[in-house]
């Protein structure tokens, strides 16, 4: 908890010019403007910010925007909300570091990363760091290590807009049949005969239903299961789903992992009737569950009628190296498991589709119950999705992105033990997916070291930012996910990072 | 209710057919091939159907299959589930007429809607004749008079595919960075530049969310002011609400109407907190409330924190006749309207666009706790939409609609006033809007008016099915919606009502 010892009011200094060139909404280019001060020191440490009609008074803006920049401040820590006393900047250690660095943008980042507002990479939550968290576009000015994006620039945008294009050409006026609930059918094959060659899983098209984002899916589910089951998280974690859940007003509770991923007894204890899990892959630790402790969990399953397994398998196309392993669905026998996945990490973030399988009976149930709601994805990108699976694009996509992941990892792992740090890092769980943790030899906390590099510009999460509890975790060990990574980035964060160890 | 005087097996009929040449879902040949044999009376009422196993193995599909075709005759009243019994054929009224019509199919009628599988128009639910009853594809065999879908010819499809074309040329990777979670800025300007110019409402695009359609808005809604609320319907009203809300956990009641629309005592005495009402043009009646229950009704809202209005102002932009009525949300000086449209009665049913417009208080509430959502609509038809708008062609487009609509409208009141029964039809609230209601002088009772309709093929929905207690609503009575209806299918179906009256 902070202590604020210096209150004063820095209302006078903030007459930022807020301009319609700048084609970025407002509030973001306010929130952008506040960020600079703040990391630069001029807003410093304990200041009060102007009330929010009194600032959006001063600047002709609405206090809508001066809301929304407050709030993103706050949600990227550097502000706090004191209740009847107003917004206050955070303490940030190491500021002075900051002063010169500009907050860590250079030109060839921004360039890069044109249209991508700031916002989008600020800390909000470490692991929530996709694509709902960015509003607006403009520049980037963090380099964040932690982000768990497709690169868009490896997405196959000529073959897509060409089969765009083809889709409108062929099917015409058909686009504007209304789709079914669970989508389009040429879709639900394609998605059957892509799990049924890539994961050697048998799925009757009639069990898949599409919609807009796995977040979507989520919220359709609970619907399905009822808010009034309690679900079951695993900790450490991805912490959005946790979001969801008590958004839609159902219990969220969490068990603890062992080295084979999320333990029955803690499941057990916990109470829960569904378990959340990512059996391949885990996120932030990179478990791969072994086969006993799979059939353990389809045993709790089996035990009561109401449990169910959502098994998320949201990096499976990218396991680079060791084997192949079988989805958790692909070895239930009792209709037990619910099997989710996205396009968006595959293709794009920007490609909102995604899709669950659920076991028959629960297929039944969704559509006798919940087959008023329309599907939410288009029927444009609906069709269009699907003749790129089964036209082979969608394989040869991810054998590239499989090629340009394992060179991309293999030349960070290089940098890193050829760097000025080398010495210091020690990479961890290196078998698979598309992030790996590195163990620091630092006397810093992992606090303390999250801000400095946040203040030079640099956003590392910490793997304590994924516990419940973070004085669990291990400490000084860091989450470096590099889907949207760059050797460069990698190179000018380096140094960086060695400074501050 | 139905008494099962006659109960006997007809397993062994049940041999249809089903093939890979057929592009339709096989449950979906398989419930035309039972509807079918229903209507023609070859499945008489009282028959049971076999079991869902002992059929899906008979005809060597999966017992889904079986299942969703079940449950399509099942919403469509064809056939009634027996707890512990099985598959019940229901008792269709003077199916003796169906024998020989084929269902009401014409050939002209089947190409004239290639690929909206019949299931989208039975008569799932009265009033939710909407695209999410549309499971597959294939030919109509119903033709619909209450249906309430954009007609799928009128959409400017050439002008829609050039400017996605131009959108994918001109921003290019652009569109593959997030969408914030409200939707892209250029299109929430394009909506508050369309709503100042149209409805003459002055909106900020930072209230306004973005998302795949109003049932998926209302979910968030419902997450934003809370699922511990009441919300109040109008009885009579549109049902697919009430559906959603009761998903997602939320108490519905409903208050009713007098000639002014909603009464307020009636809102009162429900106890809600959320009344969700159709003030400019409600349906199924047409009322347009006036200025002084609108007040009332703000006044109602503005008595409580936590009331709010939510305006479904779904079919404005077709006001054929009479004055034009500001929105409800334009009269609100407190912030207690929510204000919810959508694209996809305006341009089709599969462009998947709607939007709300917040409060300033909710919108800031929305972006502070429900901001980790990401937006449910690709950008390439958020960025398509924006261009639509901004160059003007959505005004065109429905300026064109609303001369489409206003010939139409007169031509289909020319042939009931010139028609077989034109003696015994009346026509109701012909002020507004794209339905009418017909009062019907025939001494059937409205179930068998409309079954027997149904087993003509016709769908003509009775006012007393939008009502929560039928025996309210004014009797012979019922619904024609005229959105995607021509004058040959009213020429077609005006001579069979005539015979049945």
């Amino acid at each position: 908890m902070m202590v604020w010892t210096s209150v004063w009011e820095v209302f006078t200094l903030l007459t930022y010019s807020l301009t319609n060139e700048d084609t970025r909404p407002l509030y973001e280019q306010l929130t952008d403007a506040l960020m600079r001060d703040i990391l630069s020191g001029t807003l410093p440490a304990g200041s009060r910010l102007p009330s929010k009609r009194s600032l959006a008074e001063n600047l002709g803006v609405s206090s809508i925007t001066v809301e929304a920049a407050y709030n993103r401040l706050i949600d990227g820590g550097l502000v706090t909300s004191v209740p009847r006393s107003g917004y206050f900047v955070e303490e940030i250690p190491l500021r002075e570091l900051a002063a010169g660095a500009g907050g860590g943008r250079t030109p060839e980042k921004a360039h890069g990363h044109k249209g991508n507002g700031f916002s989008g990479v600020l800390p909000a939550r470490p692991g929530a760091g996709v694509a709902s968290d960015a509003e607006g576009s403009g520049t980037s000015p963090l380099l964040d290590l932690s982000g768990n994006r497709a690169p868009a620039d490896r997405f196959p945008f000529s073959v897509w807009t060409r089969l765009l294009r083809s889709t409108v050409n062929d099917l015409g006026p058909e686009l504007l049949q209304p789709s079914p609930g669970g989508g389009v059918y040429p879709l639900r094959e394609a998605i059957a005969a892509h799990l049924r060659s890539f994961r050697g899983m048998e799925t009757d098209p009639g069990c898949i239903i599409v919609g807009a984002g796995t977040e979507y899916l989520y919220g359709l589910l609970i619907q399905l299961l009822g808010r009034e089951r309690i679900y079951c998280l695993e900790d450490p974690g991805y912490r959005k789903p946790a979001q969801i859940y008590r958004a839609a007003g159902a219990e969220c509770r969490w068990a603890p992992l062992d080295r084979d991923g999320l333990t029955v007894s803690g499941l057990d204890a916990s109470g829960a009737d569904i378990a959340h899990i990512s059996p391949t892959h885990h996120f932030p630790t990179g478990i791969t569950m072994p086969v006993s402790r799979r059939l353990e969990l389809l045993r709790w399953a089996a035990a009561r009628e109401n449990r169910y397994i959502l098994e998320d398998d949201y990096d499976s196309e990218f396991r680079l190296t060791g084997r192949p392993v079988p989805s958790l669905k692909s070895i239930d026998r009792d209709g037990k498991v619910i099997y989710v996945n996205t396009f968006s990490k595959t293709l794009a973030s920007t490609v909102r589709i995604s899709y669950m399988v659920l076991p028959p009976e629960l297929a039944e149930e969704f559509f006798r119950r919940l087959q008023f709601y329309s599907c939410t994805v288009s029927t444009f990108e609906q069709y269009t999705l699907a003749k790129f699976i089964a036209e082979g694009y969608f394989e040869k996509h991810l054998n590239r992105m499989r090629r340009y992941y394992a060179r991309l990892r293999r030349e960070l792992l290089r940098q890193i033990s050829e760097g000025p740090a080398a010495d210091r890092i020690r990479v961890l769980e290196r078998d698979s997916g598309l992030h790996f943790l590195l163990q620091l030899d630092t006397g810093r906390s992992d606090e303390a070291l999250y801000k400095a590099l946040l203040s030079q510009g640099i956003r590392l999460n910490p793997l304590s930012s994924y516990y419940l509890n973070p004085s669990e975790a291990p400490e000084h060990t860091f989450l470096l996910s590099y889907s949207d990574l760059s050797p460069e980035d990698l190179g000018r964060a380096l140094p960086v990072l060695a400074g501050l160890l």
